[in-house]
C-alpha cells in the first residue's frame, strides 16, 4: 500500500540511534533498497564518518538526492513523551529524534525513486544519492570529502535536492534555493594588565575597543539583493577580566559571525573588519574561519521543476528563500551544481518531541517523484 | 641601642605567619610593649578578626597610630630567596612577607612611642593604637567595627597616622593626605537569546550596549581638584556568550569601578550611569557596592606636623598625594579625624621577596616621634 511505504521506511530509520557521527546501519538500510533498483553503491568512510555515494545510470544529467542519517543528541530523554529512538505515532504525528531532520525526507526520496524507476526504467541521465552521517557534527569527513572524491574523478552533479526541512507552515511552502555564507572571527584585543587605581599605567583593552565594536555593530555591510537579505554581523561571545573588580584585564576576546550574501565576498568582509580595527589603532589578532560561502540557484531547470511539482502535488505556489542556517548544500553548490533544499516542516527540529505530520510523508515523496519526472523523462 | 630597636621588633613581628585574617600573636607582642608604658589595652575580636584599641591618656586631643598585622599570602614560597616568614637580612635589606606592608611601620610606631613617653611622660592629650588583622581581606570585621565601637561611645580620634607604605623613591618622599573613593557596579544588560542566522528574532545585548559602553568609557566625570586627579572609570570584567559561535547571548555582564574624587558624590555617579543606560533604552540591572568614600585631610595641624617631621629627619620636603588604592584610612576619616598615611617604600609590597631598607627604619621611627612632639607637647 503506497500510503504506508514512506512511513514504514521512516520508522525503520528512526529506530536507529544514529547520533552524530554514528550512522548506526541507516546507510545499509538505504543501500539495500537502492541496490534492488540497480544502483551502484560506494561506501566512502572517512575517519569516523560513514558516507554513501549511490548512482543509477552512467550518463548525464545527474540528479542527486542529498541528505544525512545522523541526528543531534536527544537532550534530556525524560523530557520526551515517548523514547526518542522508539518512533511513536500520536494524533497523526510521527515522533522521534530525526523525524523532521531528516530521516523522513530520506525515506520519501527512496520511495519516490522506487516508484519512478519502476515506471521509467530507462529514464534519462542518472539518479544519485549522497548520504552522510556528519552533517550535524563538524562536517569535515562527510559531504566535503565525498565531493572532493567526485571532483577528483570529474564526476559532476547537475541538480541536487537536499532533503533538509525547509517547510515552515505547510509542506513545500518554502524552498531554499541558496544559503548565505557564514564567516567566523575570533578577535583578540591586546591591552596591558594593571590596577584600576592606576589606569595610566595600564591599557584597558575593553576601553580601547569600544569604538571599534560600536562601529562593527552599526556598519551596514550591504543592502542584500533579490535573493538575499542584507549581510548581518553578530558578536556571539565577548570576554575580558580576571574576575577581580580591581584589575584592568590584559586582553579582550571577541567571537563574531557574518551571515553574508552574494553582494560581498569573505575577503572583502575580512578587509573591512581589519580597516575598522586599524582605524582604532588596536593591537589585535584575528583568527578567521570560513564555514560556508554563499550560493544561489537562480530560477532554471531545477527551480522550475520544484515549483511545478509542489504546485501539482500540493495545489499551491512555493516561495523561494535563502534565509536560515547553513547546510551541506554549501559544499555541493561550488562544484557548479544547481542546489535546492526541500523537506518537511522544520518547527520541531533539534527539539524535544521532534515530530512530523504523517499526512505530509507521501505528498513529499510524490513531489520528489514529480521532480524526477520533470527532469529525467 | 636605639639603632636596633625598630629592627628587632620588626623581626619579631615578621616571624609570625599572620596571613590575613590570622593575627598569629602579633597584637599580643604589640600590647605587651604598650602596657609597659601605661597604655590601656582593649582586645576587640569580631568573628575571625583580632583587633586592638590601645590608649594612653584620657583627654583629647587623641593622636592615633593605625595599622594592620595581617599580610597577603606568600604566593609560591619556592620563588622566595629566603623563607617569607623567616626574616633575612641581605645587603642592608630586611626580607619577609609584611616587611614593607606594614610590620616595620608598626615597629617604628612602637619604638617612637616608647622614646616619646619616656621623654614626655606628661604629654598633652592621648596616644592611641588601632591595629587590625583584616586590612588585606574583606575589611568587614576590622577597622570598620572598631570605629563603630568608638563612635558609639563618642570616643574621637583627632589625628590619625596610618603606617601604610606611602614612600616611592626614598623614605617620606610621598605622604597620602587623602584617598579617592571607590565605587563598584555590576551591570547586567538583558537581551534575548537566539540563533545568529536569525538576528531579527533575538536581541543581542552586546550590540544593544555598545553605545552605552562607549559613552561610559569616554565620559569626563569631573576635572579633579587641587588634591585629586579626575575621577576615573574602568571596566574590569565583561562577559557574554554561551561559547558557541552561532548563538546570540541573552545577557551581558559588566563589572566596573569608579575611583572618584571629592568633586562628585557616589550618588551623582550612580545617577549619571543610570542616565546613560536609560538614554540607550537598555533593559538592565545594576548592583552597586561603595567600598570607600573619598576623604581629604587639608593642610592643617597634622599635615604641617608631618611635613615638619620629614623635613627635620630626612632633610627634604615631602609631597602630598591622594593617588593609589584604598586603605583603612577611608573608615577613620568619616568620623572627622584628620588622616595621614606615611610609611616605608612600597616598591615590593604584595610581591615575592618583599623587603625594606634597614636604614629607613630608625628614621621612620624618628619621624613618627617628631610628629608626637609637634602635636602632643
Amino acid at each position: 500500500m503506497t500510503s504506508s511505504a514512506t512511513l514504514a521506511l521512516s520508522i525503520e530509520l528512526l529506530q536507529q540511534p544514529s547520533v552524530t557521527p554514528n550512522d548506526h546501519t541507516c546507510q545499509q538500510i538505504i543501500a539495500k533498497r537502492l541496490e534492488k533498483h540497480n544502483f551502484h553503491i560506494e561506501n566512502m568512510r572517512f575517519e569516523d564518518v560513514d558516507n554513501i555515494w549511490a548512482r543509477r545510470g552512467t550518463t548525464g544529467p545527474v540528479f542527486c538526492f542529498a541528505g544525512h542519517t545522523d541526528v543531534v543528541p536527544t537532550g534530556n530523554v525524560d523530557a520526551w513523551t515517548s523514547a526518542p529512538f522508539n518512533p511513536d505515532i500520536r494524533d497523526g504525528k510521527l515522533y522521534g529524534r530525526g523525524s523532521a531532520d531528516m530521516k523522513t525526507a530520506i525515506a520519501a526520496m527512496i520511495t519516490a525513486t522506487e516508484r519512478f524507476v519502476s515506471k521509467y526504467p530507462d529514464h534519462k541521465g542518472s539518479i544519485a544519492y549522497l548520504i552522510t552521517s556528519d552533517e550535524e557534527g563538524p562536517a569535515k569527513n562527510g559531504t566535503v570529502k565525498v565531493i572532493e572524491t567526485l571532483e577528483k574523478r570529474h564526476e559532476k552533479i547537475d541538480w541536487c535536492l537536499v532533503g533538509e526541512p525547509s517547510s515552515t507552515d505547510r509542506l513545500g511552502d518554502i524552498v531554499k534555493n541558496g544559503r548565505r555564507g557564514s564567516l567566523n572571527a575570533k578577535i583578540t584585543i591586546q591591552g596591558k594588565q594593571g590596577h584600576v587605581a592606576y589606569p595610566h599605567l595600564a591599557k584597558n583593552p575593553i576601553h580601547l575597543a569600544t569604538s571599534a565594536i560600536d562601529t562593527l555593530c552599526k556598519t551596514t555591510w550591504d543592502q542584500g539583493n533579490e535573493y538575499f537579505p542584507a549581510t548581518s554581523f553578530q558578536i556571539s561571545n565577548i570576554a575580558a577580566g580576571t574576575g577581580a573588580t580591581n584589575v584592568i584585564p590584559d586582553v579582550l576576546d571577541i567571537t563574531c559571525n557574518f551571515r553574508y550574501c552574494t553582494e560581498v565576498t569573505a575577503d572583502e568582509l575580512k578587509a573591512r573588519v581589519v580597516d575598522i580595527l586599524n582605524a582604532n589603532q588596536l593591537d589585535y589578532h584575528i583568527e578567521w574561519n570560513l564555514s560556508g560561502q554563499p550560493f544561489i540557484t537562480p530560477v532554471g531547470d531545477l527551480v522550475k521543476a520544484t515549483q511545478h511539482a509542489i504546485q501539482k502535488v500540493c495545489g499551491y505556489k512555493t516561495t523561494l528563500s535563502t534565509s536560515g542556517g547553513t547546510s551541506d548544500g554549501r559544499f555541493i553548490a561550488p562544484t557548479g551544481a544547481q542546489v535546492i533544499e526541500l523537506g518537511v516542516l522544520n518547527a520541531t527540529i533539534h527539539q524535544v518531541n521532534e515530530h512530523v505530520n504523517i499526512a505530509d510523508l507521501e505528498p513529499l515523496s510524490a513531489i520528489y517523484e514529480e521532480m524526477l519526472v520533470q527532469l529525467l523523462t
